[in-house]
């Protein structure tokens, strides 16, 4: 922890930050830069508080040199982290393509859309029993009924099933069907899901928030992570900008920077992040050339009779085409799909 | 709604959409500007899902006429709401200023702290027994014993109190000590937990989250009154930019922009949307010049020893100073304080 | 600046950015926190170029502690600077309200508006005779014959004139009838402008990039100021964010946050920051609640006629009403209008 | 053009509406959509300046249909644009890489980095002359002493040369010695260099603004192209969020995007974009994957000692290690490089 004093701070104003520093266990060195004074606070700075140092008069700003995350980190783990969910592996030398509908709507959708994704090379089914809908007036999803849906078309094609739990009170539920858990973007800050998933035992895909800087999303893992389930799977899947154009900005650089800060890995979500089925196709490889472990597509067979996000969802066709193109820019970067 | 098509449609494309909308009972008006076509969709537009048109071939673009939100409404009530919280009203004459720790931390800070704003003219006592960390490892608040020290220092100093929930299971326990519920930033969009607020039995503080639009806010408002608490207060505490110097960036529009789409009352926090202690007074003076019904300032007899907030917290002076400033803008602009 | 090398950084790593400090003429201090090398480089930091250091192997980060702006700040100059145009002071006791059409469309338009606003209140003129234009296709100003009206207005009126410059060629044109030059949002980086408007004889109003930071734009500042011209003026007039509701987002915290880290004058623009006629008398209000040295308002005698900005800006009805609040708003905040 | 009134909105004001559009020139249909008035306004509605409208009484938000772009739009030209560059073709079937030093800074490090670049694949040299440097007293460039080397490197190497140029009056000075005008980030909206290298006899290449929309930047395209110089070539190099880890964001959509959207070549810039070495030829191949149509890179032989951009500078093993990689990707999309 460096502490900047102002330009012009007092002798008495620096010796009560070192004082401070010194009730609190640490040494201090001073060194002076110009007209600028700089402590650095040396000894177990990680359990002092952010804001120990900064409100204090005289003091211009506080540089901490801790870093935030630790299981999630790379100093904890060398090598990179494989999530094995049924018998595919995510993180390994196979891209893995998750694909399937926005919501959970009808039996027939769904293993329509499951055995048409399974066909084009998908290796695990996505759908949604429990929605996050900005508006209470909005279809909400199905509920159990959903869950059971996607169990049994898990039962019939092979393909491994991840599906969002939005509460700490879902958890068992959906575990009891699910063979992932997915903790959307809106709740990337629930501590208390993120506790809950933790204590479960199934993997986790984590969402990034639209809000959410890097450190805060490996933040996030930490504390499922810090709950002993260190099975996690991160998602960029678009942050939020100014451009109207599109739904969403996938943020590119993320993917390999989660990469250089984690051994955790890493997948893209072309479909929320463009919020346009035109664009799906083009950014999914951008993500693979990129270095992403695994994509995250949504998939419907009538895209304009979804109960929600048709616009950018693929139909089947759409998606089968796409994976031709992926599969050789899979092979470009070294890995199978 | 209104269906814009691509220049150069063509007329099955035309007619598939018109045939589509028919079949949900709707009725269509086309029209003609330029080389391009508009179909107007008349009638009960309300429940057509967005995305039903516009994965559509041969459309641009869908332009939904519908208000999203319809309880936090003006259309719904025409005169402004005012929220009782004991016997301090929010969204009277009266500008309510709730003051108090960022955290829970000890009897002696709390009462402190309690004492000092109500001598300075705080209406309402703030302060976190339950808190949401970016962080797995830093402080996470006393808790239940949080909430009983916050409870006696109301029944000292007679200040309603008011204190963040988390998760839905809190609920019940918060609403036992605290006189408001406050739902976070972070959990702006956490339904579950607006849910459950809304069955409780006392008002609702609703903070805006960092990166969340004026309507997803207002329909976060609508989650919590669709269960029947109409009794919500919401809270402007600045949103996410690329500005660096600052914590967040106050959106000083938001202010009047919520008072003429709703009816509910505005409060504005500078101490989260600043980061600064030098900032908090003047940005408090400036959501009161813009009409805000209210201000949350985070009070600390000590900053420096803070646990969390450290930097942007007044001291008790500082905010006895500040409410002589604000006491007269709110005279100007014919409120009291 | 101090360098923060990576956990395990070898000791030829460490030794070679010591070398290439001393190189440069640096003094180097080294110490350790836990496993983090730390090098404290002392002496003429000022001329290293940023990024000398950073990427070198080895290195984590580079903390610069050098103030970037210098004429700019309040270490060159402790009191407040007042801008004298013609006899108006900005950043004196008196809140200076600027007032006028977006664009110069006519004589009887110009001479109406400055007679309205100067009886309502205003102190100086606004209106563009060169007008920056996002298609090219837009309406793009008078141009010469706009300056001739604008010099008319003050001549009539007395109130002096404030114009938007936009290249450097130009800079002499609107010298000659202008008292005051614009620098616009979107030419705050254009740095030939800058220096061009540095060597002119008036004062300049520099306008916020809508994606600039605050030290960005004080570095603009030090462009002009660099050149030998100390006569800024700065204007927070909104950045851009995510929200749509408005057309900006007026960044309040700016305006005492630039008072703090700048002795230079600052003005609110309330009209382009909410793009909304009827938000702008409450952030109007805002501003000078927070502390703004004065106000920039577009205002229009038939504002659904103005060849642009015509939603944001009031008319002389409007203006005359909201300099009524605003009157008492100053002096709250112990100045005059 | 559709005019949406206010719920409530009375007949007088619903005339009024009319009227207005009639004396336009306007033809006028009139549905009733719930409680809500749309107004469709037909007729030659690009002439109509925004705002005529939306500023009057009754009139809740105007919906324009036109298209703001027309010279870059697909509209205009079915085909895609192939650029020429002296013998090189951008927008064809081969990926076209630009790379070169941020700053020209002397004849040794031009040359070494050209002849370097040209054996490991790319086809084109990037080094700038006249440098935009946020704070006046950074490294300015070396003027046309830097164009007479990049010229001499041309001419060695046969590598086109592309070159900042910043202020009208520098167009005829870099036209003289480069083959290609860049048009910086900073400078998307300064109309008049927009309109100055629109009348050169050189192609232009035009970075996308760090927080400009896309239609913004083709807007500034068509500032160009309406001065009869088609030859465009569009550039995403990052825009400006939250994030800071990386020095922008790579708006990875904005390339498949602008081309749904234009007829014009788009490249990517990895080096801004992220600002770290160590992310760029991720992020490369993710343009790649993603159908761009090449890249601009900055080398630089010696990074830790470049004057400027240093840290997001590859060596030249690094971008011949990089080239390998992406060649393998070009192919994969079925181009060469």
């Amino acid at each position: 922890m460096i502490i900047k004093m102002k330009a012009g701070a007092g002798r008495e104003e620096i010796d009560y930050v070192i004082r401070r520093a010194r009730s609190l266990g640490l040494r201090v060195h001073e060194s002076v830069d110009g007209d600028t004074v700089l402590l650095s606070l040396l000894g177990a700075t990680d359990s002092i508080a952010t804001g120990t140092f900064s409100g204090i008069r005289g003091v211009e700003s506080v540089l901490t040199t801790k870093s935030s995350f630790r299981l999630a980190s790379l100093d904890y783990r060398k090598e990179r982290t494989v999530v094995r969910v049924g018998d595919v592996e995510i993180g390994g030398d196979q891209v893995v393509v998750i694909a399937g509908p926005c919501a959970v709507e009808s039996r027939d959708q769904v293993l329509k859309t499951a055995w048409g994704v399974q066909q084009a090379g998908a290796r695990m089914l996505r759908g949604g029993a429990f929605k996050p809908r900005t508006s209470p007036y909005a279809f909400q999803g199905l509920g159990e009924g959903g869950l059971k849906l996607l169990a049994e078309a898990r039962d019939e094609t092979g393909l491994p099933v991840v599906t969002e739990v939005m509460a700490p009170e879902q958890v068992e539920l959906v575990t009891s069907y699910a063979d992932m858990l997915q903790v959307g973007a809106r709740n990337m800050q629930n501590f208390q899901l993120l506790a809950a998933v933790g204590a479960a035992p199934k993997p986790v895909l984590l969402k990034r928030g639209m809000m959410s800087t890097l450190e805060e999303l490996l933040l996030a893992a930490e504390y499922v992570m810090a709950q002993g389930n260190l099975n996690v799977v991160l998602c960029e899947r678009g942050i939020r900008t100014f451009e109207p154009y599109t739904r969403n900005t996938l943020d590119i650089n993320a993917i390999p920077a989660l990469k250089e800060l984690s051994h955790l890995p890493v997948l893209g979500d072309p479909s929320h992040a463009t919020g346009r089925r035109s664009l799906v196709a083009p950014v999914a490889g951008g993500c693979l050339g990129a270095g992403a472990d695994g994509l995250i597509i949504e998939v419907h067979p009538e895209p304009e009779f979804a109960s929600s996000d048709g616009p950018q969802s693929l139909t089947l066709e759409g998606f089968e085409a796409m994976m031709v193109g992926l599969r050789r820019i899979a092979e470009a970067v070294g890995r199978t799909i």
